[in-house]
């Protein structure tokens, strides 16, 4: 069977909501291919072209695609095999009320970069700069449990979650709160660093191929994302304020690493805090998102 | 010449302050060593010793020991060549009104397991998981500009950084803010997460070998630590919230790269967007710390 690409001129989101509709449903452990448009959908091209204010119209999430059999309750896993930049450049931008140092004074809103795809060093060129590529996806989730959310806005059902280990080589599980799941994503980045601080990576237009199965009736049930990378388990969590959302992903491991190990939660809470650790994601979109980590060798699959 | 080792029991300091006594006076490059005690001065040495609240004095930090020509502006330099626990076991603990979780009404506060070493495996041991010893200095300073702070406190002096990197193979730099600078270290642990969730790690004393070393009239000046490590530059900030703690350190590490490659402030700003990244450090102390980090390959050594 040949493999299937979606892309986002089939169809995509600007909102994650309960209720949306797919525009291609793939077998349960399909393998398909999701093309997606950079998150300013191509109107910043060059130098010249500011981002005056936030576009209402941003994160493109191609999608959403339904899996067979997935329903509320389940855990949809997401393995992203390869995530490839399809355009000859992509553009770090600033815009007025947005990132990290906003209000710096010496700091220029709204300012755009375009950063150029050498294919033959796999590298992006900054400023005479080069930084290899390794891509990014920025927003990546399911339909919702009850609210409408932007797609510029993370929380439980993942969304803009700008979490570097959603790239190549690792596996997303999300909780599945409606029939299908409804699996969508975009705003990918050439290259980003853990934190996004002016709001953008280097955002580009890539192909994602990924193999998406259902875990029906899991041993552990997801309330929020978790993604396993080469070498870790991380839970992620998006809250108003980083205090809050590191309160969470810690909530979050310490609960796998007590149902693994059969140890309390002061046991666990202890011991989490040894070994692997907190990581930021984001700091700039609407809420923030952080990790907290743990080594494959200290917790197993929890599905 | 022998190499000197400074011990807690020659003099140690619950409080960094702008007058600060030496127990020692090293020359510029003098190689020495300090000896810690644990954070906890060895009052809790088995699971029934608990916490019942955070001592008035904790923290011991060893020294300070002056480095001869050290004048306010200058830079100190701690290459940390090497970090040996000196005992046979570390603790990690729960406190009331402590740690991340101080409020889950399922975890135990006070709470104490402690975590022997296995010096053939190079390992502590928690519940049957053996956890591979990784020291961490958590109080490493100088004596500050004005105010005296605790040794439980981080800030712009250094002190209670819970900062992984501080450990064998990195170089950390403060500010010199009084002659001599005045060095002062303790609180290690065989093994620490990012993040320190429960308020420790695993404390335990140690042996820490260093080089320190004057940059008089650096080329770029210090308002807080910083450290190199075997890839990265990492700036660290101390501050009430996250928020602000991970803005004053991306702050301070746009302008090293400004400085580093002519960028302006919006150049580096948006190229710290790409690579290398926020990081945290702890989320307990009455301040948070958190890291930016830069690969070596785009920032050459400011001073």
């Amino acid at each position: 069977m040949s493999r299937t690409t979606v892309s986002y001129k089939d169809g995509h989101i600007y909102e994650f909501s309960p209720d949306l509709e797919p525009v291609y449903t793939a077998e349960n452990g399909e393998s398909l291919t999701f093309e997606t448009i950079d998150s300013l959908n191509k109107t910043i091209e060059s130098d010249d072209d500011l981002l005056a204010s936030i576009p209402e119209e941003v994160n493109a999430a191609t999608g959403p695609v339904a899996v067979e059999g997935a329903k509320p309750g389940d855990v949809l896993e997401v393995e992203i095999e390869d995530v490839r930049v399809n355009e000859s450049q992509g553009r770090v931008v600033t815009a007025p009320g947005f990132g990290l140092l906003q209000d710096h004074d010496d700091i220029e809103h709204p300012f755009t970069r375009i950063t150029e795809v050498d294919e033959d060093t796999d590298t992006i060129e900054f400023e005479g700069i080069d930084v290899p590529i390794d891509p990014v996806i920025g927003t990546i989730g399911v339909a919702t449990a009850e609210d409408t959310i932007s797609t510029l806005t993370p929380h439980n059902h993942g969304g803009n979650l700008d979490t570097t280990d959603m790239t190549s080589g690792t596996s997303a599980y999300f909780p599945v709160f409606q029939e299908g799941g409804m699996l969508a994503m975009g705003d990918s980045k050439a290259a980003m660093a853990d934190g996004e601080m002016c709001g953008t990576g280097a955002e580009i237009g890539t192909d994602i191929d990924v193999t998406v199965s259902v875990i029906e009736n899991p041993d552990h049930t997801l309330e929020r994302p978790l993604v396993q990378t080469e070498d870790s388990w991380k839970t992620i969590a998006s809250a108003e304020s980083m205090e809050d959302a590191v309160e969470l992903a810690n909530r979050d491991l310490i609960q796998l690493l007590a149902d693994d190990h059969d140890l309390s939660l002061t046991e666990s809470y202890t011991f989490s805090s040894l070994s692997g650790g907190l990581e930021i994601s984001q700091v700039v979109d609407p809420l923030v998102t952080v990790r907290n980590a743990i080594s494959r060798e200290y917790l197993d699959n929890p599905f």
